[in-house]
């Protein structure tokens, strides 16, 4: 037995990034995972969709014979909090290049039921089989440079005020045109961009893009509004398996309406890949 | 009891709208719905997808206490054929604005086992029950004068061979700038639009629109490529009741690249509201 190609399982838990860390599941029986959510992933109280998405995504593609989410619904029905969750997969479909399967994410209630919070239905691929060929007319919006824009830390006086644990965890600098709402002087166009990364250097790939759509400051803040906006369905594709290197998210809103917004965001890899897609149905702010 | 006031069973039934009358759903028992796909909405030999979207959003809209889907999503599995089909739907959550549900539809093989073709994931609400605010920025995109525009009966030489039963069901009005495809000269743009109307007159509504989104020739054809484009999955925002009077639809592809395209939709009412936005990935064809 040689010591010197192998890893301890302490060693390999302590390599693991943050993201990999706090997305992992635990096979508890056939399409059964154990899971805790993490509070290092929350905003205010909240914990974040995006980051929820990609642990339903991982167990979702332990159960399928497929490993990549090539489309993937969420319906958000309760909010979740920091703590044990159970995600319950079921195969649809097995096909032959797609597989299709549904997950639920439930945590518990105090007298021990499970409630519900997250639905997901889901089509699987391998992005690694795909063909090269690339048609895409679609060019990335404007970026300035990433030492341009603006981190967390630039920001002297938040514009949300309490913790923001997910801050710590992910490398956003915010687009010189899209932090107005920082300061008091939002745009009043419904757009935010920003360069994305893990904190810890961790590079990107299908699972973490989920988390990436749902990342940003919401489009609300750029159009005067503040408050939450709760996600109500958010569809992801990843089109692409990403470039190393920093990944540029723009999000966009044209259609506030009747009390509820769309946030379409596109994620770009350093190669200039549109590696994402995703659109968002949210509850607007009443502010 | 008064008959001047009353319909017959029978003048109710004549009184329908093809559309109606071929997305009616009966209630087999608490959940389950007998469906009867009609061979009046296919392209070739395929069902239409859209059409099948409007069938499964009746079932859930029926069994769901809130009566319009807000945000629906599709996964097709297996190509439907015209014939019978059994709907099966579940309530996830009920809350006070919204509730969500899952539809699956099933068709049965030679030996009368069930196979599902499509499975559906969805939060409906009360479009009724929305308050009146409009901060839209978007604006509807250019489109030809209905008078303008191109009906199927305009082109003497279809480009998509066989029979389009679904084409006597729709009143389709293509702009002149997406017909290229019809007469050998694609646009190269992955871009179409036309105006649409149900061919007997019937005025949309919610429903409609799941019809409307999935309607159009695929924007393939004026990106040159021949062939099928089968729908992985189709995510609708139902943003607002239609108006009277005939709809704008504008599809836009930018991203065809590893064998698959996304195709956005939107649909502009006759009061220049935007009424549902949809996107879907499918598959891109060979040619």
């Amino acid at each position: 037995m040689s010591t010197s190609t192998e890893t301890s399982p302490a060693a390999e838990a302590a390599a693991l990034s943050e993201f990999d860390r706090d997305t992992a599941v635990t096979l508890r029986e056939a399409g059964v995972y154990d899971a805790e959510l993490s509070a290092g992933w929350t905003i205010i109280h909240a914990v974040n969709g995006g980051y929820l998405l990609a642990l339903l995504g991982r167990a979702l593609g332990d159960h399928l014979p497929h490993p990549d989410p090539f489309t993937i619904s969420a319906h958000y029905l309760t909010p979740s909090v920091p703590g044990p969750a159970v995600i319950r997969t079921e195969t649809v479909r097995t096909g032959r290049t797609l597989s299709t399967g549904t997950a639920s994410l439930y945590q518990y209630a105090e007298d021990g039921t499970e409630v519900e919070r997250i639905r997901v239905l889901a089509s699987y691929g391998d992005l690694g089989a795909l063909p090269d060929d690339v048609r895409t007319s679609a060019v990335p919006p404007a970026f300035a440079p990433i030492e341009q824009c603006f981190s967390a830390a630039d920001n002297p006086a938040p514009a949300i005020p309490g913790s923001s644990a997910i801050a710590d965890r992910l490398d956003l600098r915010l687009d010189p045109s899209c932090v107005g709402w920082a300061i008091g002087a939002p745009s009043g166009k419904g757009e935010m961009r920003a360069w994305f990364g893990l904190a810890d250097g961790r590079e990107p790939d299908a699972l973490s893009l989920l988390l990436a759509v749902d990342a940003l400051p919401p489009t609300s803040f750029e159009l005067g509004l503040k408050g939450w906006t709760p996600t109500v369905e958010l569809t992801t594709h990843v089109r692409c398996r990403p470039a190393p290197g920093p990944l540029r998210v723009s999000i966009t809103t044209r259609n506030l309406a009747g009390g509820f917004l769309e946030e379409d965001a596109e994620v770009w890899d350093s190669a200039d890949r549109l590696v994402a897609q995703s659109r968002q149905l949210a509850r607007a702010p009443r502010g």
